[in-house]
């Protein structure tokens, strides 16, 4: 374990995201995966099926974390771009990785055989190793400091899984939740308060509508356990101070 | 009608989706809306609650985009910062909004009144007009090319509402849906081809495995209406030529 903090971005790459069309369930996977990992997850961008908008993200995304991660665009039809387009944003040829060939051919064997399609999946970077895929053959990419994921949620979440415990992290980010009936802006003094005596801590007030009544969630978070015991405790007095009925670990 | 292409960036603001602990729902809302306004969502970021970060993305995206849509950071607590730094990044100050204020103070009348917290509500960026909010109270504002809206989905969707009709749009994009139950990789070249041999069209391919079978949606997009129609029987007559079985309307 070190002190250091460790970054990492996410890059989803798609068309369908942005005409609406696809909702988004890689950002919630990923950011919950890091977080396990010690990772924190400082950024997303979302790009259409475009290479100059692929690489000038890539390309930012790299140089300012520790980790980039991408989803999406790795399939093997005419809109898959990101292999094409991660390595042009770093530079190096393309060419057929021949384990990725070998994984693809068994694969397909009892399913029609390899096709010039199916054979683009077997494409990465120069350079690149294989992230795997137990569910459905094609792997995933890691260059660089780059992974590249599927963008259908439950492969991505294989490839995270075959890369758990791989990366390195710093400590974890920690939190706890407390709820209360209370309209957020009737303990916004409470909660700034409360932050800004706990170096090390950083509170966020989550409002919501339920059962007809308004409400909202704290969620404190930090990497030191301590410092977050102390400022949830502190919290909960405040809000029993003032007379509420503050629920532990959120409503 | 222009023929001109106008597009929208849309900036997540929040360190909720980042943690993963919320799942967000407006990017879909926002990109939909816009396509019924002629406007293409042409890039999303999220970035954390972060005054640096915001202010980045904002002078970036509202650049090159005609418009620029934030959603989060508009509450009464101390995380929520997007007012500040949206003023920051465009060089005004922050002003309290005689008619935001007023607003605050009717709703808040029969709610207990307005204190600090609920009267940082009525801040804008100097210079701003206000969006109605019909559900609570403290409204959207827009500035420049900017629209800052609610991070609470129905909230923000109420903002979109009372937006609609009102921006400069251009064409709308139209789709038209495909369905097959075919491995994509086995109709990659005949995507390809249709795409090529129809200017104006771009065709995505949406792999799903459902029932114990795979399949896919083939999403043809285009803003003229006869060039998508074309394509579309084109597609369909190519899938059944190869002795399939297409769904109108997609699977």
């Amino acid at each position: 374990m070190t002190d250091r903090i460790f970054t990492a971005a996410l890059l989803v790459i798609g068309d369908e995201i942005l005409s609406g069309r696809t909702h988004d369930k890689n950002i919630a996977q990923v950011a919950t995966w890091l977080n396990v990992q010690g990772i924190r997850l400082a950024e997303v961008r979302i790009v259409a099926d475009d290479e100059a908008a692929i690489v000038e993200a890539v390309n930012t995304l790299r140089a300012r974390n520790d980790y980039l991660f991408t989803t999406g665009g790795i399939g093997p039809t005419h809109d898959d771009i990101t292999v094409d387009s991660v390595a042009a944003a770093i530079g190096v040829p393309v060419e057929v990785h021949p384990q990725a060939r070998a994984i693809l051919e068994a694969y397909y064997a009892p399913r029609g055989g390899v096709n010039e399609a199916r054979l683009r999946m077997a494409r990465v970077p120069a350079g690149a190793s294989l992230i795997e895929n137990a569910l459905s053959g094609a792997p995933g990419i890691k260059v660089a400091n780059i992974f590249i994921l599927a963008g259908v949620p439950h492969i991505a979440g294989e490839m995270l899984a075959a890369l758990t415990g791989t990366l390195e992290g710093g400590l974890p980010m920690l939190s706890a939740t407390v709820g209360c009936w209370v309209a957020e802006s009737e303990v916004a003094d409470l909660l700034r308060e409360t932050e800004r005596s706990h170096a090390g801590c950083q509170i966020g007030s989550y409002p919501f509508f339920r059962e007809g009544r308004v409400g909202a969630n704290f969620v404190i978070r930090s990497t030191d356990a301590g410092v977050l015991e102390t400022c949830r405790t502190d919290l909960i007095a405040g809000l029993r101070g003032i007379g509420l009925d503050p629920a532990e670990g959120g409503i």
